[in-house]
């Protein structure tokens, strides 16, 4: 196999394990979170919103990795620097 | 084998592989979610508003990681750049 | 081994994996909220009308990563872009 | 190997595998189910037509993925698309 | 190794290994609800009516992910679609 | 390696994977099953015969599956089709 | 290598590991059962009879499995039909 | 390598797997009985005849799937069918 | 395959790699704390400041350890000192 | 390799190997009794005769799979049949 | 592949590895400090301080296990010994 | 390579991995010893000596298996008879 | 590859894999250590001081593995005796 | 590769992972025996010295089987009488 087909080969293996790995413990723990949020709701009716607006900046937070993994395999996807080597 | 045949196996393998694994955290924590709402209905009838609303919110976060997965693999199918670079 | 076997090979071997593990998650997921719902209607009987609505809402969120996974392996079966590309 | 033992290895492969995987899910999860149905029969006897009800309701989605693997192995060795086409 | 070695050798294999692995849920799950039903008739002795027969529906269901192993593996034993094409 | 070494290899592997694997399950589950029972038993001796006629049937249920696997061990070894075949 | 030593070969090493793997689900089984029994006798002394009853069927019915694995591996060892056979 | 050395290294490695792994089940399980035993003599001092003798019994049992192991490997080391065949 | 293709392809790899294991404890972690912060300003209200104060301090602490992944994914892809040197 | 070298390489092999998994299980075994005892003693200082005569008699049954496999250990460096009919 | 790409490959490798490993202990561990802490502040918020205080002496404890990772990434890849000797 | 360096490579390999395998349990095994000893002092503070004459009773059988594996270790690196053969 | 090549191949990869190996369980166990004196110190004020004596002196033996780690990176890195003596 | 390569090679791999490995259990085991020691000290804090003393006793032999794999790697790497005979 030429050096392109290598390349090219395990830019999608990468873009596609990142992104199925990096989707797994995002999910999760998102979903811990706002698990949490509906226990805390039901216990605590009166700070529903300290509790929402405690809760969304966590959400956001976590879904900062999943968006590096995303990034991540867009970058290896579109615009990948020894793609460009080795093709140019 | 020639990088045609490559780039189009692994992309099926790529495609097939993250949808599999992507697939299992959200079912996963979608279902937390859910399971508790419904601990919580049960627990506070009164707040199944606020409760609805919060599990809605935080189904849509979660389904986000899986519909990115789904997205990457419709691009390997159908929108493959190193697909189009070997066969163009 | 040439192309066409190869492309054969794999998507079945994808379709048949993607189907096996992408039914793990929503089948275990949808057990828990169903087992969920039954401890809150023993728990609430009056409450049964809204965890029935919240459960089905939430069950058809998580069939969602199910179907995503049988309708790729659909595609891969008998829509598939890099079969008619080898066999064309 | 010729292509038509190749195809045929690979589809009893992954029929039974797609089968075995594919029954591990839907049994423990309707083994949980079931469980809790007959959890909440002891505690609540007077709701046992409700919680049987979404018993079933929620045992047919379980068994529902269950049966998308058992499909996907019988048209993999009786309608297989890519047997047709090598032994055409 | 001929053809017809090698798919013989693929459906024992296979015949094998959908048997062991589809026995391990519907063991592990049959046993987890007569474990429930146990406990259940003990804790309500009035219910044990409605309890055996929630408990006799909930077996069938499980046990039929066992019988689909079973079929499968019979069928790759005596009605082989592919053995019958090899050796043909 | 010709062809009746290499079934009869296979098929002795087979049947001692199947026999080991399936065994695990059906032993874990009894053992269950039978712990619970005598938990219950010793929770309400009065429901001694309920108890142990449901736990001889469930008994029969999960056993049922470890006998799958003996069988199918024991036609590998002595009722073996291609064995027949290959050697015929 | 010939046949005589590969199925030799083979021979051992599954009747080694079919025994090894087949003792492991029946031990722990066997204990659990076994602790349960000694925890309803400390709390239902009255019942000690009824209890040592049915942990003996319940041992029995868990044993068969290690004897099932014990059985193999001695057919394997002395009455091997495929080691007849090349060694004929 | 010849048959001689084949067979005797096999015969090695199984007798040491098979009482490596043959070992792991009972001593876990002898000490969750022994366990339980200690809890049920300080929680009741007056069934200590009782507890013991269920004890032994138990003990019994589950150190037989050892044994059953240990045999094996001596069979293997120094009665070996194979063995004798290959240098006979 | 020539030093070139060799770097770029380990480069790809472990970019991805260190990116998608290195998201798997800081999510898991962050959605730990956020989890708890929730529980706990639903348990007293009236210390939400130092809890909000603290959680934040915790979650750049944890955050760090994913930054510092993706720093070095970055550093692989665009300031690789070994692709320098082979390209050189 | 010729035979001397791999029967030797093997002995090593198994010697160490069964020693090493051989020791897990009775270390954790014997741990948790002694930790049950600890507990019953701190519990019922009356009986701690009884408590610490059955510790021990549970103590020398877990022992004796740990001796079973350095007897083996020590057959296989020092005894062992095979090596001596290869360098006989 | 020449020494300089072994070498170069290597130290790739490993930087990612030791750098994606070294990161999951730390975030799990400061995480359930962070958490315990903010459960410790809600339980008794008149020791606020001294449970910061130790809190962050502890997190700057494990933390530097992370930083001994991060340090021996960046000794491979901008200092490596080895780098200079077989490039020297 | 010759038999000289495979036994020596061999024993190396042993002798760390039995040493670092036949670690793990003792000393965790050890600590919920000791772990349960503090539990148990800090409940019955009068009965400490019965509880440390104990703990170290087991304390010794426990680190025995250690020692076996240490003995081993040091048999392998400088009493090895395999070693001597070949070198002889 | 020659001498030199292979021993700082495997040095680089053992230095890190030790390093990164390493950091595990120090992280996790320091982190356990810190978590339940922030709890112990929520539930006792007044025992502050020697609880922090206490942890500080546990810290640091449990830092001590982390370094004999650290320590055997930098000298497998920076005095290397098999390093000396292929490249010497 | 030659035996003073081999032997070196091997004498790196296993000194770092004996550490490595090593390192794991003694430090979780360390942690555990610490963490229940500050549970008992704010639990009884007028056992304080006792508790200390016995911990200290119990981190003696927990921290020796780290010595063990220590003491181990540096016979491996500064006394090794494999590599004193291959290069003597």
């Amino acid at each position: 196999m030429d050096s392109v087909t290598v390349i090219g080969m395990i830019s999608i293996i990468m873009a596609g394990l990142t992104m199925a790995i990096g989707s797994i413990a995002p999910a999760i723990g998102e979903a811990n979170a706002v698990t949490q949020a509906l226990k805390s709701i039901a216990q605590q009716p009166d700070e529903a919103n300290t509790i929402s607006r405690t809760l969304f900046v966590g959400l956001a937070m976590i879904e900062s990795t999943a968006i590096y993994c995303f990034v991540l395999s867009m970058i290896l996807l579109f615009a990948n620097p020894f793609w460009n080597a080795v093709t140019g």
